[in-house]
């Protein structure tokens, strides 16, 4: 019963953005609005009560036995990328939805209300920010950091509100505080290879790694590839050649802390057959829950810009595109879902997140659990993405017990905030 | 007035397709034909009898006292690259009618008819063949090879030769034989930085390097850049850096042959800064006047494209574009230039051509000889290509020289064909 109706709402939500490319739910688009009201319209037969916040969030409520108790909260969001997959977020909005459904049919009161929370634009694809709906939320991202955005087609972020219902100018409105939520808890398939790897049904999240961006102009000389000696050049390719290498072996000297790094594109300019490459742009995303893992990385990448730079004869700059703080995530929060992890005989591994969460702003609010799931072949953001309706199964009912420990404690065993 | 002679012409050509970012005078287009009308404008001033042929290349024809002789010829082209420069085949037909002009205020009658040539469509920016009308004088192009050709924007041939009054179906007629022509010189910028850095007059051309071109796919794992531990990705752009530095490498090897190699584009798939790369594709340019350290180029990049597959667990495919046969000039021809610079007391070098030029398909007509200028900081194809009008004078100079001596050969000292 259960399976089959994660099935059906998981297939629903997928009606919206579909195409044989993949999902496509963009950030604040009719499509990602869409499935917004459709988990409205869910919820509402659950009998919750739903309202949009002035940042695009979905927020449905279940009372609790004292209303004036904070919340628990569960959820996670319906945007995709561009071309993305069916489970990255969706599940988690699917698995907060069906822990409502369960406690409706066992007609379970709770202590705490229960509050479902679909956060809008996760995903950085259309507007260049990611989490944006829990950072207004989390008070990390005001209205002046956000009117002046526009996507990739020149469509203002205000534009894009206005045709959602919604102002730019109120996003400050949706911050909340710290007395007003108890705790929040993510479902999210891992999107990465680990957990299928390893054969297990859990992952724990500890911290999830925040990412240092870089963006690096490698300028050298255009000549004629048939008439400029090897000697004479400044191919500006060999040297992002050099930097991309670099790269690779400083992320590796730091694999034991998880610590991996990346060269996303690397496009050349002139970019013809016959033409000595003038300009190289790289984009380097170096990612760590350890901020100092992160540094060496750093420190490793500018001297080879700095070597190659000098062997080559080019101009290299860099661009410090963001360079975030991990977040680590209560340990006592981490033990308890481990306990209930144990108490249900299901298998599971404490892990890092590699990729960012709305569970990342909200820990920055309240207590924050952010659990995985494993998803075939550590696929995401693409058609092929699949997590199966077993593994997500597991996953909802590791978070019910978990979401029930918090918004039903035990006498005395009140969870300490 | 030479100088100044060929200060004006050179400036009523580029006149036509001028913009802020260099010359535009596309093959083919209203610009080249505009460019063509002029040259024949000029010639005919020059009292040339001028004719277009079924290739669009310009023929203009100073008779000789024995019409019956086969004319002596000199010439170059006036279509440029997208925003090229000012010199790149505009110096050689100036200097070739600047030839005309000058036996003309002399009244110097030649044996031999000398003809000037102005060749249609020496660059490859519009249909992706190079040196098309001088391939289609010399017989090496045919209708069938080029009927089906379209541009970027998907103009056919056959409706951009309409346009200037050509017919694919007729480019046959523009083939001629090896006795229809006694001799063919171009004079060209050298289009590299060896004759200025080397601060020499004239560069002797002893052979032209015909260009090996692949196109190299390397398939990896599109995988998320925060979740994939290094040990499990499979990076296609770091494939393509160990193979763009093995070029390097292997044309190093060979630098002593004048071999050179290229990888003028590396365009990363998706491209996404959270994406480790799922695909590159190269293309590589290798260049040398000797088949043989081409080959061994060849080699080295074939052996590490087996290596980084193995090695990176990726996919990575080559085609080959082309593999063309260098071509060496007549050591005759050779000699005689190089004695008319030493009797000018004209510094001079020895060398060889990487870039095409028409020259190269007229060596198979007739002999042929190329003549090198410096130009500035040996930039072409760009707005700032610059040669000094005190270089182009001496080109004249040789040019005239050396078109003199086969045009009217001393009693008894014919240039043996």
């Amino acid at each position: 019963m259960s399976i089959r109706r994660i099935e059906q709402m998981l297939n629903q939500f997928n009606k919206i953005g579909y195409t044989e490319n993949g999902m496509n739910r963009l950030a604040y688009t009719e499509n990602e609005h869409k499935a917004k009201e459709l988990f409205r319209e869910m919820c509402e037969k659950e009998h919750l009560t739903v309202r949009m916040d002035y940042a695009g969030n979905m927020i449905a409520r279940r009372e609790g036995i004292n209303s004036t108790l904070p919340p628990v909260s569960a959820g996670s969001h319906l945007d995709t990328v561009i071309n993305g997959g069916e489970y990255d977020g969706t599940v988690g909005v699917v698995a907060a939805i069906e822990l409502i459904c369960r406690l409706n049919e066992q007609q379970i009161q709770t202590s705490h209300p229960i509050e479902i929370i679909c956060f809008a634009a996760e995903e950085s694809s259309r507007f260049g920010i990611a989490t944006m709906g829990s950072k207004m939320m989390a008070g990390k991202l005001d209205q002046n950091k956000v009117k002046n955005l526009k996507d990739k087609n020149n469509v203002s972020l205000e534009d894009a509100f206005s045709q959602v219902g919604l102002k730019v100018s109120q996003v400050d409105g949706a911050f909340r505080e710290s007395k007003d939520i108890k705790a929040f808890f993510e479902l999210h398939i891992e999107q990465g290879p680990v957990l299928e790897l390893e054969q297990l049904n859990i992952g724990v999240v500890t911290g999830i790694a925040a990412p240092t961006r870089l963006k690096i102009t490698i300028k050298g000389k255009a000549s004629h590839s048939g008439t400029t000696p090897m000697d004479l050049r400044k191919d500006a390719f060999l040297g992002a050649s050099e930097i991309g290498l670099a790269v690779e072996k400083a992320a590796l000297a730091e694999a034991k802390k998880g610590t991996v790094a990346t060269v996303g594109d690397c496009a050349v300019t002139p970019g013809a057959m016959n033409v000595v490459p003038e300009k190289a742009e790289m984009i380097i995303d170096i990612r760590s829950v350890d901020m100092n893992s992160k540094k060496k990385v750093m420190e490793h990448v500018k001297e080879t810009m700095k070597y190659v730079e000098r062997k080559r004869g080019l101009w290299i700059h860099f661009e410090l595109l963001t360079n975030d703080e991990p977040v680590l995530l209560e340990q006592h929060v981490i033990s308890s879902i481990l306990q209930t992890c144990e108490q249900s005989g299901i298998s599971y591994r404490e892990m890092t997140s590699g990729a960012g969460h709305d569970a990342m702003n909200m820990a920055g609010l309240c207590s924050t659990g952010l659990i995985f799931i494993p998803c075939r072949d550590g696929l995401s953001h693409h058609k092929d993405e699949f997590a199966s309706l077993e593994a997500i199964k597991i996953g909802c009912d590791v978070l019910e017990k978990e979401v029930l420990k918090w918004a039903i404690p035990a006498k005395g065993k009140e969870i300490p905030k």
